[in-house]
């Protein structure tokens, strides 16, 4: 059974006009939703943001902006051109699109560079690629309008791929409930201060996201043996806290590889002699933003033996 | 401009009842080609085989079997089938259809596993992915009908990509004669004995094919910025010699990473400090067929800078 993990990301800022957009009604929400073919599953909030868990991922509002995360074969860039009509796109201050390479892109409604033209038409904007076209990479559209990010507005992605074959065989399990989930991942420790909304799957998969006041966590899991993937993302000042929460996801996890998309974080990482460093991309994106994505392998000690399709015959 | 350069690779041994395949008229190759989408444009032959040069790639035929290599959008699994229903789906003593993962498999007209299920409709096979699913990776579907491939069946592939920019602005000029890319990939030292038969696409691109007598050799051009590629194969006794070929490639092309893929060459691969080997698959295949799919980096100094895509905005 194929599902594919790998997360869309939008994150669209608005002028004070459509401020506060905390206020807009539950029923905008659905709709925007709606529109890219997933639905709301549950909700928290407090003063300062709203939190949405969704059938594919996460949708999160603040007074400024907004935050969405679809994966599976959602259409993102249907809900991004809903919610910049109804906006109006003059009253976007920064909009950013980004897209993981797919496991199975073939399977995509559309693949980026269409999204990103369909955005450029919008917006003056530009099309980057991070990474190997032909191999791992991710692609982020965004526009070049006079903005300038706080440098306190920072962003953290983990996605952990082929997870060890204990960790999935636990993650695949179909009756674990949200408590054993929590526990596994640890995450009482880590995030004891947020409020959680979590949600799992049938027969597997799991999502959570977890706020507390202007900060969120989102994690996203997706065990299924053809693909393997646990994302998380934060906008917590991570690079600070000496990587503890990296660290964390990456021994619990064990992963065979995994991606460190940083937004305003310059710190190195070290993930000690496990993994090696195979892709290093850096660079500014001259509205406040220094981004930096790193992609990790296990190093190599015996060859690996060949993944035989069940699926199929 | 894109243009999928990753290979699709069929290979058909067939019963003594169909042989010699060579035997077989130029309009039967013509037809093969043409269900691909594909036309010949030139073709040479010996008294073992023969090669023709497609306007996607290569074929070459011998008494007991074919080799079909095509790129870009090319729909070589209606070439397999086409062959099949000729020569009867009994009368194939091995098959194999391999595909590397493409930069855009989203333009493709179908994905690995689609053309693994209608392939294993018509014949016990199995299929295997050697590499990394969301990342790096080669796909093949096998028959796993009794079959025991000589050990002196040998085949090395080495795709390079990525290329050193001093290297891509060579081989995209539009001006250049076969005999200058002959004489930029020293073809003449290395293969003095194999008869030639190369082309140059328009504005640039370029393909060749070597024979002599039962060996090939066959390398594809694709310089397009969006997706730099250029991948060497041959069936040649390359582990034995030192390597000279591969170092050769590497060394005047100097990819930022590359594949090499071998079929009962179990040598170990050395390519000095520059380069990290990420991926490392072994296996054995049950019908004669050692296989070894190797990935490897440039080794990494500075972080890289984003890719600006140039053809959007």
């Amino acid at each position: 059974m194929f599902f594919e993990g790998a997360e869309k990301k939008l994150e669209i800022m608005v002028s004070k006009k459509h401020q506060p957009l905390t206020d807009k009604p539950r029923a905008f929400w659905e709709e925007l939703v709606d529109r890219c073919e997933a639905t709301i599953l549950s909700s928290v909030e407090n003063d300062k943001m709203k939190s949405f868990l969704l059938s594919e991922s996460s949708l999160f509002v603040w007074d400024d902006r907004i935050l969405m995360l679809t994966c599976g074969q959602t259409k993102l860039i249907k809900s991004a051109l809903h919610f910049i009509s109804h906006v109006g796109a003059e009253e976007v201050e920064c909009l950013f699109f980004q897209r993981k390479n797919e496991y199975r892109s073939h399977l995509q409604p559309s693949d980026f560079i269409e999204d990103a033209k369909t955005l450029s038409k919008i917006f003056d904007g530009t099309a980057l690629r991070l990474g190997k076209m032909h191999s791992h990479h991710t692609q982020l559209f965004h526009t070049t309008k006079a903005y300038q990010a706080e440098e306190s507005d920072k962003t953290c992605e983990l996605l952990m791929y082929d997870m060890s074959p204990e960790v999935i065989s636990f993650l695949t399990r179909e009756d674990l409930s949200k408590e054993e989930i929590r526990e596994f991942f640890g995450l009482g420790e880590l995030f004891s201060e947020f409020e959680l909304d979590d949600f799992v799957f049938k027969p597997y998969g799991y999502s959570l996201n977890g706020i507390r006041g202007e900060d969120y966590m989102t994690i996203h899991v997706t065990p299924q043996e053809t693909s393997p993937y646990v994302s998380f993302e934060t906008n917590l000042k991570i690079c600070k806290k000496s990587q503890v929460i990296l660290h964390h996801f990456i021994e619990r996890l064990r992963p065979r590889s995994f991606d460190v998309m940083t937004f305003n974080c310059p710190t190195e990482f070290d993930f000690g002699q496990s993994y090696m460093k195979t892709i290093h991309v850096e660079d500014d994106l001259n509205i406040g933003y220094n981004v930096h994505f790193r992609y990790y392998n296990k190093k190599l000690n015996e060859p690996e033996k060949v993944y035989r399709y069940k699926e199929l015959i």
